[in-house]
């Protein structure tokens, strides 16, 4: 089940970007499974990674390595990939595990093993299977490819549905820039399959310092902003990487070219994420909780995670049933000081459902449930506090998503 | 669907508090819809209510009568709740409205108005019919007597497949003490049937402000301590009364007095409050989440609501599947400082499932899936962080809370 076309985009390649997926028989036989992505030398790399206490070991490895670089690579960089296992909640086995695998590929490739970027999804607790991975490491350096997108974006799916990418160009100082980029994940977290992965290349040139803020402000507005079941994964981990091939340099200096730079890259990342939620366990609805009106962003980010998390909403939104009672019991109960009741206003898309404290008088059940049926829903609230805003993008909670969540292991 | 035997337990009347159900016909044809309830004058009462920013009117109300009597009624005291609406976003005519069932009430029976506290519980925003709950008031009032218990407590009943009690006697200074009480709810919020409500009476007597002290701090323990979906009513309330007609005077002075009813007291809330749980929404399993050696036990809280919430736990709990990676992951996303992981251990009863950052060496899955068979588990994480403890009770997550929370308005 996911909402809307699935419609894999046409995948730009980057110039010094290669990607190959190979079935390496990690888990099960017949499926690519593991990943090998290879940035040229010069590139420039930032990374945006779990905050959960309980990161898988190469995650730990990741963010090692990136301070070790300080984000720029002397030597090609090569980000190996496995699914089926998480390699997380496996202790210093776990670790040791991750390492051999960077050793053997970097032995392999001739790179210092600080060039090496593992990520792992999958089952959580069970000792990653070193031998398999590094038995289809070869075949995978062999496919190796600036055309390798869509291999990649099916190679790194575990439960999705769907495979995930986006692709823009844009042409600064009279040359074209490419942005392609891929993710998997079906939940914020998907426990045993755990792991929202996002791999973002472009061609720009752009300082590590510049990148890792790019990559952080797209990430706040994009994969931080989506929650399908309000769980954080142990694996999350979002890379950019920058080569340079394109011949253009972005930078502070030249502030219109950062700009557009910056809004495409942010359109990049936004269109992976909300891939992510139209595949989301169980949905049967892509939902945008918008909040206006408040003194803060970080206000306006609470009371849209409390809607977006409110099992009782999330219920509602499959039944496509205008509870509006539900959604001010949210507003509410969300953890900001003072609010005014009488100033919260809630529409559903363009339909003024409740103000004043109460069901808005214009309001009529007809007009609410027809916006409910849609599959594409806007839950809107103004609060009158003050003019920052923010998005949050959310699933319904299904039959489904609780067959898939208890039928999983068993 | 609830969890383990349904055994309304014996209830002592409480002297100087008395009951009565009737069937109002306020929603529904042929079943007790209204509730009275009234203490004699010179009792005490005691409140702790809903945060929610969207309560309900008779909220309102019952807070602004508790502090205009500062605790202390000098005539009797009027406690009246229907069901079927729960005037929640309901706007000014809602506080119109709860105003109104008090006036009519406080004429019949001759106390001045601020000794009236309403109550209500139900579908939100639709306007609470007055004239059927005035209409009600005299058979109501009819039906008055102490062993009116067991019918208040099916009249409160809304979405409840049982009625709640918990009574206690014990003895004091000579003489017997009863404290009695009864709650409804089957969720932290039911948004359209509304609401977690508790009343307990005491014929012990104490001053106001201990009173409300023991209030707050067993509800902290209690009802403040059980989570179904997270989400919190509108209307949630609890009214403690003493009404100190035993001629026991429970007070500061009296140390050992003091702990022995605040232990029974607690004792009750808690009965009350577990009563809830088991019968949760949906629920199979009756779960406490016991988080120890924490820093403090707002830490230990944070966790224990962390591990709560998750609705990938709640379904691994509905499929008794010992998914020891789902909670450690909740663990590690739990909003406490510098976690470190190697410190972690949990325990499902009393096998230990997962330690040192991953599964305990002694675990196997054929012990952690006979834990998750039975129908009351705890789940114990111990932090290493300090001393600290909280338990928070809550459910699985099955179809059946979907079904009931998809279906309920439609």
């Amino acid at each position: 089940m996911a909402v809307g076309a699935d419609t894999f985009p046409e995948m730009h390649p980057v110039k010094g970007f290669r990607l190959g997926a190979t079935k390496a028989g990690i888990k099960k036989p017949d499926r690519r499974d593991l990943v090998m992505m290879e940035a040229l030398a010069g590139s420039t790399i930032a990374g945006t990674f779990t905050l959960n206490a309980f990161c898988a070991a190469p995650v730990t490895v990741c963010k090692r390595n990136l301070m070790s670089l300080g984000g720029a690579a002397q030597q090609n960089v090569f980000l190996i990939t496995n699914t089926g296992y998480a390699n997380a909640g496996t202790g210093t086995q776990g670790m040791a595990n991750a390492e051999s695998v960077c050793q053997h590929l970097a032995e392999q490739v001739s790179v210092p093993v600080n060039h090496i970027f593992p990520f792992s999804t999958g089952v959580i607790g069970e000792p990653l299977p070193v031998d398999r991975v590094v038995a289809g490491i070869p075949d995978a350096i062999n496919r190796l490819s600036e055309s390798g997108w869509a291999d990649a974006a099916v190679g790194i799916m575990t439960t999705d549905t769907r495979a995930k990418g986006a692709s823009v160009q844009l042409n600064l100082q009279g040359k074209v820039v490419t942005i392609t980029g891929i993710s998997k994940g079906a939940g914020m977290i998907k426990p045993n399959m755990a792991t929202m992965l996002g791999y973002v290349a472009t061609d720009a040139a752009v300082a590590p310092d510049l990148l890792q803020l790019l990559a952080s402000q797209a990430t706040q507005a994009s994969f931080n902003s989506i929650t399908v079941d309000s769980d954080t994964s142990t694996n999350d981990s979002c890379l950019l990487v920058a080569t340079g091939q394109s011949g253009v340099t972005i930078s502070e200096s030249a502030v219109d070219d950062l700009e557009a730079f910056s809004t495409a890259l942010q359109s990049v990342f936004l269109q992976l994420a909300h891939a992510i939620i139209r595949d989301g366990e169980g949905a049967t609805k892509f939902v945008a909780v918008q909040v206006e009106q408040a003194r803060s962003a970080d206000e306006a980010r609470e009371v849209a995670y409390t809607i977006a998390h409110s099992p009782l909403i999330k219920t509602a939104l499959f039944a496509c049933d205008p509870n509006w009672g539900r959604i001010l019991a949210a507003v509410g109960r969300a953890p900001i000081p003072d609010l005014a009741v009488e100033g919260v206003s809630v529409y559903l898309n363009h339909v003024l459902i409740a103000e004043q404290g109460g069901v808005a008088a214009s309001y009529t059940e007809a007009a609410g449930s027809a916006e409910m049926q849609k599959e594409e829903i806007t839950i809107r609230v103004g609060l009158s506090r003050g003019d920052a805003q923010a998005t949050i993008w959310t699933t319904d909670l299904s039959y489904d998503y609780v067959k898939i969540n208890a039928d999983y292991r068993s």
